[in-house]
């Protein structure tokens, strides 16, 4: 299912096959947590070079609910994505509910953030929720625990996240569902070594690293990150949650990750944010009001090719949706557009350089400074 | 710049010639009061088979203000628009400011809705504010009236919008934008036939009816529509501002008018009202939630042709930004095509036939009805 095509220092250039086509890593997956990648059509998508989205367990669970999907044809039918999807498995969400949840060994009771009604996730419950929609990847039910966490309640998540790891194993039914197990153990890397030992040993297709980008230093993040991977096996797939600035997505690269996700490109997107090969942009920034370039000199998508940083300004100072829509388009693009130079670079074995100059434009902001952009970096 | 192409019965077939290219009439402009139709980018106005936006001078006049716009490089291609743009001079929204505003006989005086800094507005300055952003159809300030209002009111506003033609008329300098006159006088007939008339005097290259689609009946709308389009040059465009259900387009292209604007498609499409051929549906109702045919069975758009009711109805449910998005588009298509199919029943001479069909489908639900959609007429 996965191909280790090449690789240059720790980083990798793969191609996984799944049940929608596939997918070449490193790769980054937008968030369309309610089965919509917020702003953005399918086509849109496909023209930002997006090759795999992400969809979550908890909110379709909630909303629209398994009856609606399976009667629409599945998650794919449903919201009218043929490429492939990767499902989280809500675990997040849940854990995140605190009140308003109850865990025991067998599974999780919560109440809906919606309307208050009770529901119950086991692991079997959410592996059988996935491979009814049809999720090209489906992750394990895992218990994250909120940073900073006592030493106890972390091993006690590792605990538990083995223990439901198993059972999703067993409960597997449909072949064309990828399931991917989910490290956990907060900072501590004795219990990160635990838990990917754990589910080595249940032989999963793919490994995620989750409970980071939680709260911790961007410093802890990566060297959690970093120990993990170089801990995975080499032939199959790694997958980041959580992970979506330039910076960040630089880092796990070069830490050897294959896979990530995040609201940040989307959100950033709505909030006026844009993401630039120099660093970000806030585009409330007064400069920008009288500036005709466009928002990012270095990107040929579709908004940086037809509107300019003033419009842009306008659209977001006068609360018109086309600006979200606008600047969520440029920023997957832009990420998606930095894997696949990521790809192109491990392949020349240049990546070392590749990453280096990436960084440099971030930390070294160039004609955008003279903008007076409000430039931060990424 | 107006050629009368057919007639059948009072409807009208013709084709205006603007600055930035050819209008098939009738026509209806989707509205881009801040310049931009909300949701939809220009391709996707083309897309949706739009000939001509309207835009606003009150809210392009404080942002992004004319200096932004003409520094880059006019309306067109700061919203990165093609084709014509019509511009309204912004009278309507100034005297619906009320307290906020003075008017003496040489102009108005108001305060801004965004920041209640004092701006004024004289038939001059508005005309040279369109011109300078490059509208290819410019309209004179004008004076509304609430109604219902006293006569005297009414012709106080028929004696100001007359004297403000004819100032607006001798500010003209760009010949490239058209100034059309908008003919006053609220539901009098006689104060319609009056204004009517002095704009005539004027030789304007096309008129405008104001003043209705503001609270009064439909039946009353209808009337006076139609009575003072009956006045107006045959071989000169006849705008009637504010018209955009599926029934009112029907009947106004019946009265001989010839150009429409409205936000009522944009803004059913952002509130999940979707016009079909067969009535209005309400998203937000139960029954679509599973419902899996496409919004309107008849539409051959985008969202038609790739989304379901269902997964509309979840964006709707789940406030997802694509569902505004997608059914702005649909309903502007819908009204588009309308006109196009009004424009070849004309020409073919089966007007009268057409409307009543399509009126008869909207009176008498059909199949949508057995889907229990809460179907009300257009």
């Amino acid at each position: 299912m996965f191909e280790l095509l090449s690789r240059d220092g720790d980083a990798r250039r793969g191609r996984l096959q799944l049940a929608h086509g596939v997918v070449e890593t490193p790769c980054f997956m937008p968030v369309g947590t309610a089965a919509t990648v917020k702003g953005l059509t399918p086509a849109e998508l496909v023209e930002a070079q997006s090759q795999i989205v992400l969809a979550n367990t908890y909110h379709l669970w909630l909303r629209p609910g398994l009856e609606t999907i399976e009667r629409a044809g599945g998650l794919h039918a449903f919201m009218a994505w043929e490429r492939p999807i990767l499902t989280d498995s809500g675990g997040f969400q849940v854990f995140s509910l605190e009140s308003r949840r109850e865990v025991d060994d067998d599974g999780v009771t919560f109440r809906s953030h919606l309307d208050g009604s009770v529901h119950r996730f086991t692991p079997e419950s959410v592996v059988a929720f996935q491979e009814a929609i049809g999720s090209d990847v489906a992750m394990v039910l895992d218990v994250c625990v909120k940073l900073p966490a006592t030493r106890e309640a972390i091993e006690e998540s590792v605990r538990l996240t083995t223990l439901w790891a198993r059972r999703s194993v067993a409960a597997r039914k449909a072949p064309a569902t990828a399931l991917f197990g989910i490290v956990q153990g907060g900072l501590d890397a004795a219990l990160r070594v635990r838990s990917a030992r754990d589910l080595m040993a249940l032989d999963f297709p793919g490994y995620a690293i989750g409970g980071l980008s939680v709260g911790e230093t961007r410093e802890e993040m990566y060297a959690i990150a970093s120990l993990t991977a170089s801990m995975l096996p080499q032939e199959k797939p790694r997958y980041l949650m959580g992970v979506g600035t330039v910076r960040d997505l630089l880092e796990s690269i070069d830490a050897g990750l294959d896979l990530f996700d995040c609201v940040y490109p989307t959100r950033c997107g709505r909030n006026g944010r844009a993401m630039t090969h120099d660093g970000e942009l806030n585009l409330f920034n007064a400069a920008f009001t009288r500036d005709f370039g466009p928002v990012d000199p270095r990107c040929d998508c579709n908004t940086c090719t037809t509107f300019t940083r003033a419009y842009l300004s306008h659209l977001f100072r006068s609360k018109e949706m086309l600006g979200p829509r606008l600047l969520s388009h440029h920023n997957v693009y832009l990420v998606n557009a930095l894997m696949r130079e990521a790809r192109a670079a491990i392949e020349a074995r240049e990546w070392n350089n590749f990453r280096k100059r990436r960084r440099a434009w971030l930390s070294h902001p160039s004609t955008l400074r003279q903008a007076q952009g409000g430039l931060s970096s990424g």
